[in-house]
């Protein structure tokens, strides 16, 4: 099985498809290809969310604003899976996660993946990832060693930091009993603005009202336990503490957009609700 | 086969593709995740548009604005069909074609669907509706009564109306000789009007001139039949009549939206075509 | 294999999918499905850059304008391919590429398939075409003699044309020392605009200034190699000439659309730069 994920909009997946086809006879699956353009973190953070739900599969991952100049192209087994892309961080996180569900004591492995000049200087989804995710496939997850065109560069550990391809770590949120400190991540179809405070930190606080930045919205479990149009605060899929509006646009209501600073307070809302 | 459908945009289809695969080697088939977003009837049309064409297989069906709260998940057989998702009758307009079709005497069955607490509260897509659909699809369509995890609710027959689980049907459109008089139920992609007027309603029309609203439009069976940015009013694929504009927008043109009522008249195009 | 091209948005290809898996048990890959509406030459433009990337497949290819007319539904044999989709054009560019990458003496060969009157007059991509590539599927590419609803119409060589079909060529552009003169063929979905420049005219060119419509942008080979917001004139994935900006609309920065002249010129480049 190969999935595929890209910022390539569309009809350019299909000749990613094509050359896949042409080399292996594997199950391929659309993860998405309108990841946020040219977005190496929130590619990442989306690889992170949806690769380890599959079974053992070869992950085709080009978010590659470095396209055409000397960045390498890579791949990186985790378990039983391996992923494919452009040396920028996009295939970590999920790499991190998938090694970490996998087992006690798994590495991220690296290797460097070496091709002859592509057809284009700005396609290489097709004219070098493409092929490469072929290669692994036909290869086998576990065999990477056995292909003349891969390099091993380095491996560590799941908790551990590369020291030889490029990094990628999402922040971490600075939570007090008072007030959690982070930042958006990213901002979903639905307009949810999904931030990296933990969702724990809501633990116990449904149907209280918190503050975001200083705005007032309730703690829920469900968008329907708030009226359509109104505000709430919940724990999102991924488990982080999302900013939702039902029925409705969280990033406009509350006027965040990825980057942006969120503080998440109990005591403000508290007063707020005082003051009121 | 398991088919998908949802208002889920993108990438969240692909964690319930990851978590399909991981319990199932079916094909999976994508309908369509841009249904508009948390409406149960657009969703309920849609399926019933496009699920009865396909050979037998197990839908997925997730339009879903009560996630989270005590809505049930329910199964839905209907002929070699079942349709999986949540008890809001996003499932039976589609259900009840497919058993009007499969023959005689067709019943559809409704099944409810018992799951653990969810890893989520907001994405059931993922954490319920992906782990039934793969439940049924290996147990079989003619299996549901050995699912541990289904229980019989009720069944009625295709021309009758359901108790225990919620209903949904589209409205019908009042006909007269000289006008008819229904509703929006839908817009499409291209702009296309589509009402619930039935499409027998411009039988021999061709080439007239009717009324919209008080607006006049030519009867066409073609689009490239009137000039372009000229509106139409056409049969549509489903059956009804649709208010079009050739390499145009409907809707934009005829001022319309889902919902809103629609008068479709022969005499006063006539009379208005008198006036002109 | 069948692979699924069309300017139908969303979720009408659902429905060819099903009358698809009726048929046939082929595996289906999307190839697109927000081809710009109606527009024949963009789809004959995105067909020939995706089509010819596919190992052997039907290709079934449906943007079309004249749907409820008395155009013929065609098949066009090239090479090891099949292509059905309207007879407009729309399958000729990908035909010629895959023939002319199929051998020597290759020819394109066209059929026609009579169908009875379809279930609507709107939507033949379901109820027209999807018939006819499941048949032609299920005949074989090699055997389309022997099916009984394709009649052959003509076939010429891969740098003929056609005289009973309707032809699609793309224009030449005229290249000179000094300048070459040319249009926009078709702009992607990240704003890149497609001329039809041969690629050829950058070459050497690298690190110099060009200027297209009298205004300068750098030649470059990747994105990367200009600032953020900034202009680049570089060879794109199809070999042709391409105005983009890194992270932004060449077609907002330059000014251009499908259709507009371009005029890309290296003397004037120059004497704009001596006259900074």
């Amino acid at each position: 099985m190969i999935t595929l994920a890209s910022d390539f909009g569309s009809p350019y997946p299909a000749a990613m498809k094509g050359v896949l086809l042409r080399r292996t006879d594997a199950r391929l699956v659309d993860v998405a290809h309108d990841f946020p353009r040219q977005d190496v973190r929130a590619g990442a953070f989306w690889c992170r969310e949806t690769l380890p739900y599959f079974p053992p599969a070869v992950h085709l991952v080009v978010v590659d604003p470095g396209v055409g100049t000397d960045r390498d192209a890579i791949v990186v087994r985790a378990g039983e899976h391996a992923l494919v892309g452009p040396d920028n961080g996009v295939l970590l996180p999920a790499a991190r996660r998938i090694a970490a569900e996998s087992g006690t004591g798994a590495r991220i492995e690296c290797f460097s993946y070496a091709y002859d000049d592509p057809d284009s200087s700005t396609f290489h989804g097709r004219d070098v990832f493409a092929p490469a995710a072929a290669a692994v496939h036909e290869a086998g997850v576990d065999a990477l060693e056995s292909v003349d065109s891969l390099s091993p560069v380095e491996s560590f550990a799941v908790d551990g930091a590369p020291d030889a391809v490029v990094g990628c770590r999402f922040p971490d949120a600075e939570v007090s009993a008072d007030e959690a400190r982070g930042e958006v991540l990213v901002v979903d179809d639905f307009g949810n603005v999904i931030t990296n405070v933990p969702g724990s930190y809501l633990d116990g606080r449904e149907g209280e009202t918190v503050a975001v930045n200083g705005e007032s919205a309730a703690v829920a479990r469900a968008f329907a336990a708030v009226d359509e149009g109104a505000r709430l605060v919940t724990v999102g899929s991924h488990g982080y503490v999302e900013c939702d509006v039902n029925r409705g646009r969280g990033d406009e209501s509350f006027g965040l957009a990825p980057g942006d600073d969120v503080v998440v307070s109990v005591s403000s809302a508290r007063n707020a609700a005082d003051r009121t």
